[in-house]
C-alpha cells in the first residue's frame, strides 16, 4: 500500500542535502480526508501557492500534485477519514543559504492515520492553556505555513498530560497570537473576533473558512490585536484547525464557561456543511 | 568513498518523518578540517551541546560523534581543507509537534567541498550590506545553531551578484545583530565590540575564539547592542566564521575603509594560530 510519493516515486526517504532538513526551506500542508476527498482542497492549494511566492519557491503544478495524492488516496482498503500531509521544500543544493542555480522543488506526500480526537472536544469543549515559549515577529513568514516550527514545537512540550487540548501563544508584546496547532476565536456582544495575523502566527484554512461562513451568516468578523483580557472576557472561545474543524474552549486559566455557545454551535453546524 | 554518515550508516537519505525534515527541529555545525583535523572541535561540540541542552534533544555520545567523524576525515585521498558538517535531529515520531515518547536523535555527518574563498577577501577585505530581511527575537533560540534558517535564506538571496560577499542583518529595532552566515565585530579607540546575541543570531564558535585571542593580547571585549550609524564609525570591522574565520571589511554602504585595520591584522594572525 502506497503511503509516501517523493517527486512521484514511492519511497520513503529524501537526501539529507535537501534544504527542507537543512534550512527548513519549504512549507506543508496538513489536510483532513474523507470519503476519500480531501477537505478544503483548494483553500490549502491557495495558501500553499501563497507560501511558495513569499518564499520564492517555484510552485509546483497543481494538476501533478493533484494526481499524486489521488494515488495515495485513491488506495483500497485504507480506513477513512485519514490524514494527507504535503511538503514543498526548494530542493537540494549546494551548501550554503543562496538559492541553487537551479531549483528542483521537492513534493512530498505522505497518508497519515487519522489522530484520536474524542467527540466529547467537539461537544464539551477542551482545556487550554497559555505557552510562555513566545512566538517571534516577522511579516515576510507570518501567515504562511513553512517549515520552521522550532517555537511550536518548543511551547507545545511545555505540558505533558493529558489536562490541557491545546496551548496559546502570545508574541513579546503579550498579544495572544494562535495555538501551537490552532487559530482561535472569540465572541463577545455577538461580534467575532480573531487575532490579527499579520506579524506571526500561522493563517489557517480552517480560521478562513469559518471566517466566510460567519460572514455568511450575518456576524461581523474582526481580525485584531488580542490581550489575555479581552479573551478571557469573551462570552464564547473556540479554536479551529482543519482536522479538528472547531473546538469549544470550555477553561483558559481561571477562566469557565459554562455551557458551549450558541454561535460556536451554529459555526461549528455551517462549518460542518462545507465537507 | 565515504561521504555521509547517517547514525553511523553509509547512506545519504533520511526518512520524511524525521523531525529534523518536518519542523527544523535539530541543530547544526559547519566545521573546517586542516590536514584531517576538525578546527575547533571542542568549541563546536560545546555549542551543539548547549543547543541540545536548550532545546531538550538528547545529547548524543560525544566519542561515537568523534568515531564517526574519523571515519569520514580519514578517507584517503580526500583534498584538504574540506568541510565536514553535523547534523543532530530529534529524530523520527509520530505526527505533530509534542516530542516523541522515545526520542531517537538523528546524527547526519557529511563531507563537502571546501567553498571557493578567495585568498584576497582576506587580505583585501570584503564588501557587505545590509540586508532587509529582519531577525525575528527569541531568547529561547538566540545563539544557538539550530535548523529553523528560513530568515538567513531569505536575506542572503536578497542580492545575487558577486558585489557583495555577506549582508548583515538587522532586528526590528534597527540593531545589527549578525551577517547571514557570520558575526561582526568592530573596532573603536582600540576597544572591540560585537552585537549582543542574548535575543537573536548564531554566538559563532569563531567569534567566541576571536573575542578569547583578543583579551589574551590585553584587549577590552564588549558585546552590546549595536547600530548601523556606531557600526558605520568603527576605526575597524571585521566579520568572522568558522571557514573565513576573519574577513576585514573594506566597505559598508556608504562607508569605505583605505586600509585594513592593525587589530584586525593581528588578530587575523592570532586566530590563525588557534589552528
Amino acid at each position: 500500500m502506497i503511503s509516501v510519493l517523493i517527486n512521484g516515486e514511492c519511497k520513503e526517504s529524501i537526501s539529507i542535502f535537501d534544504r527542507g532538513l537543512q534550512y527548513g526551506d519549504g512549507l506543508f500542508e496538513t489536510m483532513a480526508v474523507y470519503e476519500n476527498k480531501i477537505q478544503l482542497w483548494d483553500a490549502h492549494w491557495e495558501r500553499l501557492k501563497n507560501g511558495c511566492q513569499r518564499l520564492s519557491i517555484e510552485i509546483p503544478d497543481k494538476k501533478l500534485i493533484e494526481n499524486e495524492i489521488a494515488i495515495i488516496t485513491n488506495e483500497k482498503l485504507t480506513p477513512n477519514p485519514f490524514v494527507i500531509k504535503l511538503i514543498i521544500t526548494r530542493g537540494s543544493g549546494e551548501r550554503g543559504y543562496k538559492f541553487p542555480s537551479v531549483q528542483n522543488t521537492t513534493r512530498i506526500i505522505s497518508r497519515q492515520p487519522w489522530p484520536h480526537l474524542s467527540e466529547e472536544f467537539k461537544t464539551s469543549g477542551v482545556a487550554v492553556r497559555y505557552c510562555e515559549t513566545i512566538l517571534s515577529e516577522n511579516t515576510q513568514l507570518a501567515g504562511i505555513k513553512h517549515l520552521n516550527r522550532l517555537e511550536q514545537v518548543l511551547a507545545r512540550n511545555e505540558w505533558n498530560t493529558n489536562d490541557f487540548q491545546e496551548g496559546l501563544m502570545l508574541n513579546a508584546n503579550g498579544d495572544v497570537v494562535d495555538g501551537t496547532m490552532s487559530n482561535i476565536f472569540a465572541v463577545k456582544d455577538n461580534i467575532i473576533f480573531t487575532p490579527d495575523l499579520s506579524s506571526a502566527g500561522v493563517s489557517g484554512v480552517m480560521r478562513n473558512t469559518v471566517i466566510e461562513r460567519a460572514k455568511e451568516l450575518g456576524f461581523s468578523v474582526y481580525e485584531k490585536t488580542f490581550s489575555k483580557f479581552e479573551l478571557e472576557n469573551a462570552d464564547e472561545l473556540f479554536i479551529t484547525n482543519s482536522l479538528i474543524r472547531i473546538w469549544p474552549v470550555r477553561t483558559i486559566a481561571k477562566k469557565r464557561f459554562t455551557q458551549i455557545g450558541k454561535i460556536t454551535k451554529q459555526l461549528q453546524q455551517a462549518v460542518d456543511k462545507t465537507r
